[in-house]
């Protein structure tokens, strides 16, 4: 589990990287399908793993408005702070916890879900950026090459 | 390990479906990003994962002629056949396994590289769908839905 984490804030970083070569404009422009703007696709992912995993910590749910965080600044920012509050939860994940429940969902499904949410959701982002005549960053896992 | 794989399997079996409704000269139109079709997309991901998992069994690496693959039904089939060929290795991995050695690639690795690429390679197909104006599959793996 705490492996494919990782692998999101780090694809997740290079994402921030990349977008610090595009106008603004191109960040927030509306574009078909998820989160309908690069920048608010990042937030949303932001978003929604640390609302999820802040669930599992016992927390009450709590969600950023999207709309507040509209600069790159402020989005890389949201991210920084939003992976350190669920980061000592996922580095201490055991498998014991696998089957613990929140409401209906067993903590397991909740963490694989937060996991796929974000890497679906950063495929989008490699479409837009090749409509922009971009390389997006690389999805690999393994074989990432140098940053 | 096995339940991000068979959430794979299952969000390509619903991506097939998805596809029945889809003229077959929009599946395999020029787009932009991934595989730069839809079904070449869906061909790309099929292989990918087999090459690998079959690299985990120990067998050579081989790969598809993705040319051959160019009809919806015959997709399908070789989904069907891919998967099946991996399946009994997916379903008896276990943690024990993660450290072993493929070349200079961490069993563990290669099997996470696999389920990340194929939910990469779907998030590019949603954008797709939405420029189609069709709602994309879930990409959820909590809270799915009915089929």
């Amino acid at each position: 589990m705490r492996k494919l984490f990782e692998y999101n804030w780090l694809v997740r970083e290079e994402w921030f990287d990349w977008c610090e070569e595009i106008p603004e404009a191109e960040l927030l422009k509306e574009r078909i399908g998820g989160q309908r703007s690069i920048l608010r696709t990042l937030v949303h992912v932001i978003d929604v793993e640390h609302a999820w995993i802040r669930g599992l910590m016992g927390d009450p749910e709590q969600h950023y408005d999207y709309e507040v965080y509209r600069s790159l600044a402020d989005a890389r920012r949201l991210s920084s702070e939003a992976a350190a509050e669920v980061r000592p939860f996922v580095e201490q994940w055991t498998d014991e916890l696998e089957n613990e429940r929140m409401h209906i969902f067993a903590y397991g499904d909740v963490m694989r879900h937060a996991i796929a949410h974000e890497i679906h959701h950063i495929g989008q982002l490699s479409v837009w950026a090749r409509e922009l005549g971009r390389k997006p960053v690389t999805a690999n896992l393994i074989m990432r090459g140098p940053r």
